[in-house]
């Protein structure tokens, strides 16, 4: 019997082979893939939603919480949900192929850049089952085979996803071989995973800070990590406030539990004796906790119905993903940039400023994939940005920053038409 | 007193608190320090030389070869050649700065991409000191504050001239702190560097296939690697035999010692007979060595004149980076294009054919930085493809394929200009 890593070195050998066939697909076969795989969502929902079940009772069972739980989760209207994606994705414009800087040289060669799939892209994540047919049908879409390693706690409903997916590809001329799935759970196929840069062109993290950790610290493949975002919101002391009231409002409490939420928000002192009892009494109606530092804990102590914890180092830089926020009054504009500088992420940050200079300077300074002047940062997605679908938000610089879209899972290559041309 | 470790920690870190300034400035500025340092290396070449002569000294000593020798010296000629690519830098635009893919949101916000250096990158290189001046000048160019690790065979010469990039920047207003020299030859130096991804956000390593080894192998900052170069020419059946002779005498001969030379010739069986003895009596009066597999050799072993040698399977994917060639004589389009999928480095790879279908199947198909009909490899270069100066030629498929100009040392942030604007 093969072992799970001869198992994963076989699985890659023939994504590779795939790969070949599938970069020189049309945009209409890809297409005709992804529309039978939106169709067979649906009409396969009772063998998804039984495999599901599964591993929520097993879920349930080894105690899962509840906020992990209902991630977990598959419904009818999720499915359909999940099935109207895919149908998105099959209307997208298809970034494979596309020339660019094009130009001939002075001897006659005809160059240009032309767009093409990375080649096989592997993906590890977590949770959610619906990441499964996002990675794979985005991957379709751009030409690139996938190899997929979710997580233990979904694999009966991943397996269920998965085997759709394939049949609706292959019998639609999509190349066999093309869609892999890692079923073993064994957590040393991952460390294994990261390091086959003979054959992986890239490696996309989905997943915590822990997972994202692993995978920076081991691959040796190219990777995109996502998904960590320390937020700030930074009121300026030329801001409006009400409109600093209703960002600050939005940024965290709109939906709390992603990346693109605020964790941090910083007030001018010029302004924070009048600004932050605005929004924290805003907040508190949302059961917002603020940790505070001393000169806004200060300010806001009086007002009785807040919920205020005196803030600790551990609270600048950290992402809670939850109803909690980190509060701290500045001197100046420089200590604000300071601070995201020392606690940002990389992801979005945000200042809300009447004063022109002090907004430039801050979209210009601070170094973060998204920078905001009087806007929440929830804006920072693929589909708000009109990139249509997101397959993450990277956080790093190189390759892609922000949210990365279809033309983000493509690299080009130089293409030359000659003549005859030698170098003198 | 300092370890070199905590020497080379002290030096991020001002690199990184230099790199914001340097960041915001324009580019008048920058061209006035490039300006200054081309003159200085002009005005002081006195103590460049000197520095290089005991450098050279010490090689020979230690039996360095001659053509490592010859990379390593320094002449009045050579250093005028480095000043006046210095000028060339100054004369190339500025990529910083630039908007692109801008737009309206249906809410309001004012969005764009706007190109900004990439931050703090470190290059690790050998030999020849050169590499210090192009390195230093692009990324000051791009924006980019730097760490330089050369080769202990070159740190005189290195030292010397970094001390007058250092001083000619610095009193010019680029921040101190933007270009750091790794004096210490320590190489354990090198494994803590490519794991300092708090703080370095790029590194290149520009030398031979051990350094880009031990990189890949070690780094968790971002890496791209570059120069390592296995080409083939492939001469189709349909080829016009004059110009496949022309063409792969040129990649093989023109500059044996390069990435983008050819080290391997893939001829069609059909026309084998016709075309290896054209080819080959030509590279003979070159004196290039054939490793030939069985078909070539049986082919070519008449002609008493020429050096062959029977092809191993060591000959196939091989850098030889001099006067020496591997043959293989194939059955079709198709085992070239597996040949070279097979054993080439994803670099730049040749057909020579007049069949229409041919050189488009092999234009699409092969997975390379730059692919080539009908022309010589050896044009994948920067200055040749209209980049103006470049940093190395990338064999990577992520950020930048290719050569490496002053715009791929560079990434973008998004800027979302807002007026009160929350998420739904």
């Amino acid at each position: 019997m093969r072992s799970a890593k001869e198992e994963l070195e076989k699985q890659a050998q023939e994504a590779k082979v795939a790969s070949r066939k599938l970069s020189q697909l049309s945009t209409i076969a890809k297409n005709k893939a992804l529309h039978s795989i939106s169709d067979k969502l649906l009409d396969r929902k009772e063998e998804v939603l039984a495999a599901n079940k599964r591993d929520c009772e097993e879920a349930r069972a080894a105690g899962m919480n509840a906020s992990m739980l209902d991630r977990l989760i598959l419904t009818d209207e999720r499915l359909a949900s999940i099935a109207s994606d895919v149908r998105s994705v099959e209307a997208l414009p298809d970034p494979v192929g596309e020339s660019f800087d094009s130009h001939t040289l002075p001897n006659g060669i005809q160059l240009s850049k032309k767009r093409v799939p990375i080649g096989i892209i592997a993906s590890i994540y977590e949770s959610r089952p619906n990441v499964t047919i996002d990675i794979s049908t985005l991957c379709l879409k751009s030409g690139n085979a996938i190899i997929l390693r979710g997580g233990k706690e979904a694999l009966r409903s991943n397996a269920a996803l998965v085997k759709i997916v394939q049949e609706a590809s292959y019998s639609n001329g999509i190349p066999e071989g093309a869609i892999q799935f890692v079923k073993s759970p064994d957590r040393s196929l991952i460390i294994h995973l990261l390091k086959m840069r003979e054959i992986i062109d890239l490696i996309i993290p989905r997943g915590g800070a822990g997972l994202v950790k692993i995978v920076r610290d081991n691959a040796t493949v190219p990777i995109i990590a996502s998904g960590i975002g320390v937020c700030h919101t930074y009121v300026d002391a030329s801001a409006n406030l009400d409109k600093a009231t209703a960002i600050a409002y939005n940024a965290k409490v709109q939906r709390p539990s992603v990346c693109n939420a605020m964790e941090c928000l910083l007030v001018h002192k010029d302004i924070a004796e009048d600004y932050l009892p605005m929004i924290a009494l805003r907040w508190s109606e949302a059961g917002v906790e603020m940790h505070c530092d001393q000169r806004s804990f200060k300010i806001l102590n009086p007002i009785t119905s807040l919920k205020l914890i005196p803030a600790t180092e551990q609270d600048w830089g950290k992402e809670f993903l939850a109803l909690i926020v980190a509060v701290r009054v500045v001197d100046s504009l420089d200590d604000a940039i300071q601070h995201i500088e020392r606690y940002g992420s990389g992801h979005s940050e945000a200042i809300v400023a009447d004063d022109y200079s002090s907004a430039m300077r801050f979209l210009n300074e601070v170094d973060a994939a998204a920078v905001y002047a009087n806007a929440s940062t929830r804006f920072t997605d693929g589909s708000q940005f009109g990139l249509g679908a997101e397959i993450g938000i990277s956080t790093q610089k190189l390759h892609a920053r922000g949210p990365l879209g279809l033309k983000e899972l493509t690299t080009y290559k130089w293409v030359a038409l000659g003549n005859g041309q030698v170098r003198p």
